[in-house]
C-alpha cells in the first residue's frame, strides 16, 4: 500500500527552544524530498492559531538554505503560541475549524511539536478526524526544555539548556569564588515549574566538591527554610561561599511556590503575582537567616535560546525525530509521538527513536525520579550524572557573520491563499 | 641602567571579567621570564586585602600550564575584593601596611588591575612610596566591563561582556519574536551603575530594523515613564512585539535609580534596598502603561564571566596589557597605567598600548559620548557600531574536557611564609 498523497502542515507550539527549529527542519527537509506523498508543505503561522486563523505559509517556496540554517537557528521560526484547546466537548468548535482548514487545503500530515498539551491537542484533533472520516496522520514531535515528558528517554531542548546551564553556573561559580569577601552567596533561578531537570544539569559544573552549584533545589523536594539556612551556613564554613541553582518552580510544604510565600516575594506593585521570583525570595531568606549578602540572577528566555553553547547532540537528536515522524507517518502511523530511546547496552551512548501513544504522553508527567536527588535534597546522584552527561557533548555547529555574530534563520514565509472563505475568531 | 631588582606582586581587584585573568598571564608570564630583574613573582589573595593580611602566594611555583590556562579561564583566579582604601590621610594606615608587607618581602614591583578606585589606591602607594623613600614601582592594569575608565580606547573585559549581551539578545530575541502572541514584551537587565556601554552593546544584534533590541534604555538618558511607554507602543505597531535592554543604572529625570522608584520596585520583605531592580520596575511600567505582559531577564555574574562566548580580540589585548606594564616596568616607568590606544588611520582595526598617569585615570569616568546615542534617546548610532564592532570579534579558545565542558583554571596557591611579624585586621 502506496501512502495517501496530499499536504503536510508543520508547526511549533509553547516555549521556544535551542533546537525545535533543528525538529523543523527534520520533518520539513524529510517531508519535501517526498513530494511523490507530499503535494506541499506548509508552516502554520504561530503554531495551532495559524491553523484556525488559516495563517499558512508554503515552505517548498523558502530558500533550502535558510531551511537547512533551522538547524543552527534557536527558538521558533514558524512562530509559535500558548493557545489552549480543551477537550473535544469544551472545544469542538476549534477542533472542527481545524479540520476545516485542513480540508480547503488538502491537508492529510500535521506534525506538532509541543509538549504534553499540544501531545493532547494532537489526539484529540485525531480522534475527530477518524469520527468524522476525515483521512487525518497526526504525529507528535518532542519539544521541550523541561524534559519532563514521560515515554522518551529525554526530550529534544533538554541537553542544550542542560549545557547552558552548567556553563552559566561554572562560570558565575567561580566569579562568587574569586568575591566571596564581597559577594558571598549567589542564587541562579532557572526554569522549570513542575520539575527541576534543568536546575538538576546544573550539577555538571561540579567537577570537584568546591565546585559551583553546592546546593540545587528542585521542585520535587519541599524547601524547609531552617533545613536551606543549615545548609547554606554549611557550604559557608567548608567553602566560604555558597552558589546555588533553584528551579523557578521550588515550593514548600504546603506545595505553594516559594516565589508567592510571604505576600512580598514575586509579587509586584501592582500586585501581580508571578511565577519566576524563586530566586529573590531565597535571596530574601538568605539575607535575613544567615546574614550574608546574596545575589540573583535569572537568565530567562536566554537560557532556551541559547544556540551558541547548544548540544550537539541535542542538536542531532532533535533533527531525527523530526525526519522520523515524517518516515512513520509515510508508513502509514498516525496518533503517535516519537520518542528519544536511549541504548541500554552499555557505553557509548546511542540513542534511536521509538513511537508512542499521544494520549499516553498527554497525560503523563516526568519528575526527577528519587534515585536521581541526593539523600540531602540538595544535589544529585551519579546516577543522575551517567543520565545526563551524554545529552550535553558537543558544541552545536554555528555560523559566525563577518561581524563577529552568530547568523540565525528567518523564514520568509509567503503565506498560502485562504479557501475556507470565511475568519474565525480566535 | 639596568632594572631595579626585586620581587613582584600581582593582585586583582572589584568585580571580576572573562579576561582579568588573561592579564594577570601577561603579567605573570612576562616577569617569569624576566627573573633577572623579578627575583619573585607573588599573587596577592583576594586583590589587596591579601596585601594588608600579608596572605601573597607564589606564582613562580604554579604549574606553567595552569598559568598559561588563565588566559582561557574567566574571573579572578587570584581572588579580588572590594576593600576599599581611601585617601592618604583617611586610610594612612592601610597604605603603610601595605609598604611594610612590601619592604619585609622585598617587594618592589606592583601590578593591580582593576578599575579607577583601584588605580586610585595604586596612585596613593606610590606617592607614599616615594614620601618615604621606599623604591616601588607600582603600574596599573586597566580592567572594567563597564568600560568607564578615561584616557584609553577601551578596557580590557567590555569586548567580552559585550559579545555575551549581543549575543544573549539577539536569542532572546528571537524567542520573544516567536510567542509574541504571549511574551509580548521582554527586559534584559545588564550591568553598569553609570555608564551604559554594556546596554550599548546590544546594538550589535539588531542587523535589521525588526530585530532585538528595539528599546535600549542607558544611564545617560534620563528615563521618562510616558515616553518610554509610547515608544514601547510604537514597537509593538511596528513589530508586534519589543525587546528591551536597560542597563541597571537607568535613571529618572530627578536622577534617581528607577530601579528604587515607587518604594517597592527593587525592595525586598525585608526593607533592603538593591540595584539589580531595573527589569522588574520596567516591566510593571510596560504592564500598567502598554497593558501587554512583559518579561525579565537578569544574567548577573554570568554576563561578566562569560568566557564560553568571550572575544577572542578581548582576550588577547586584555594579554597584551598585562606584558605591556611589566616591559614598562622594567624600562623604569611607575605611577601609570597601560592604555589601549586605537589606530585611527582607518581599516583594519588596529590596537597597541599606551601610558597614562594613575592620577589622572583615577579621578575620571567614561560615560557614552552624546554621537554614539541616537537623537530619541533609545538607541545607538552608526559611530557607536564602528567602536564596538571590533571589539567582539573572534571566539575566545576553549579547553573542552572529555564531560564535555570548558576547563578552567584553578591556581595551587602555594602560600608564602609571613615576614611582617604582625597580624593586621581589615
Amino acid at each position: 500500500m502506496s501512502a495517501m498523497k496530499g499536504k503536510a502542515v508543520v508547526a511549533q507550539s509553547g516555549g521556544p527552544t535551542a533546537v525545535i527549529n533543528a525538529s523543523a527542519a527534520g520533518v520539513i527537509e524529510t517531508a519535501l524530498r517526498n513530494d511523490s506523498v507530499f503535494t506541499g508543505v506548509y508552516g502554520a503561522y504561530n503554531g495551532i492559531l495559524g491553523v484556525l486563523t488559516e495563517e499558512l505559509f508554503d515552505l517548498g517556496r523558502e530558500d533550502p538554505a535558510e531551511i537547512s540554517r533551522l538547524k543552527r537557528s534557536p527558538s521558533s521560526a514558524l512562530g509559535s503560541c500558548r493557545y489552549k484547546l480543551k477537550d473535544l466537548a469544551a472545544s469542538r468548535a476549534d477542533y472542527e475549524r481545524i479540520l476545516e482548514v485542513f480540508r480547503a487545503h488538502d491537508i492529510r500530515y500535521f506534525f506538532y511539536a509541543g509538549g504534553n498539551d499540544s501531545m493532547d491537542t494532537a489526539d484529540k484533533l485525531a480522534q475527530l478526524a477518524a469520527e468524522i472520516d476525515y483521512e487525518l496522520v497526526v504525529m507528535g514531535v518532542p519539544k521541550t526544555i523541561d524534559n519532563d515528558l514521560g515515554f522518551t528517554d529525554h526530550c529534544p531542548g533538554y541537553g542544550s539548556v542542560a549545557r547552558y546551564t552548567a556553563v552559566a553556573a561554572m562560570e558565575a561559580g567561580r566569579d562568587t569564588e574569586s568575591l566571596w569577601t564581597h559577594d558571598t552567596t549567589t542564587v541562579q533561578e532557572v526554569m522549570g515549574r513542575n520539575a527541576g531537570w534543568i536546575a538538576a544539569s546544573a550539577a555538571l559544573a561540579r567537577r570537584t566538591e568546591e565546585d559551583a552549584p553546592h546546593l540545587i533545589l528542585l521542585p520535587e523536594v519541599p524547601f524547609v527554610v531552617e533545613k536551606f539556612a543549615a545548609d547554606v551556613s554549611d557550604c559557608l564554613a567548608r567553602y566560604n561561599r555558597c552558589f546555588i541553582v533553584a528551579g523557578e518552580g521550588v515550593k514548600d510544604e504546603a506545595g505553594n511556590y516559594i516565589a508567592e510565600a510571604g505576600g512580598t516575594f514575586g509579587q509586584d506593585a501592582f500586585g501581580h503575582k508571578q511565577l519566576g521570583g524563586a530566586g529573590e525570595a531565597i535571596r530574601a531568606i538568605v539575607e535575613e537567616k544567615v546574614k550574608v549578602k546574596c545575589r540573583t540572577q535569572k537568565p530567562g528566555t536566554a537560557q532556551r535560546a541559547a544556540m551558541h553553547v547548544a548540544s550537539a547532540t541535542d542538536v542531532a537528536e532533535a533533527y531525527m525525530v523530526g525526519a522520523a515522524a515524517v518516515t512513520a507517518a509515510m508508513a502509514g502511523t498516525t496518533g503517535m509521538m516519537v520518542s528519544l530511546v536511549r541504548s541500554d547496552d552499555g557505553e557509548p551512548y546511542r540513542c534511536t527513536t521509538g513511537l508512542v501513544e499521544l494520549a499516553k504522553v498527554a497525560n503523563a508527567e516526568k519528575p526527577i525520579p528519587p534515585e536521581f536527588i541526593n539523600p540531602a535534597g540538595n544535589g544529585m546522584t551519579e546516577a543522575f550524572m551517567d543520565y545526563v552527561r551524554p545529552l550535553v557533548q558537543g558544541q552545536a555547529e554555528l555560523e559566525i557573520a563577518p561581524d563577529g555574530l552568530p547568523v540565525y534563520a528567518r523564514l520568509a514565509k509567503h503565506m498560502v491563499e485562504k479557501k475556507t472563505g470565511r475568519e474565525y475568531a480566535v
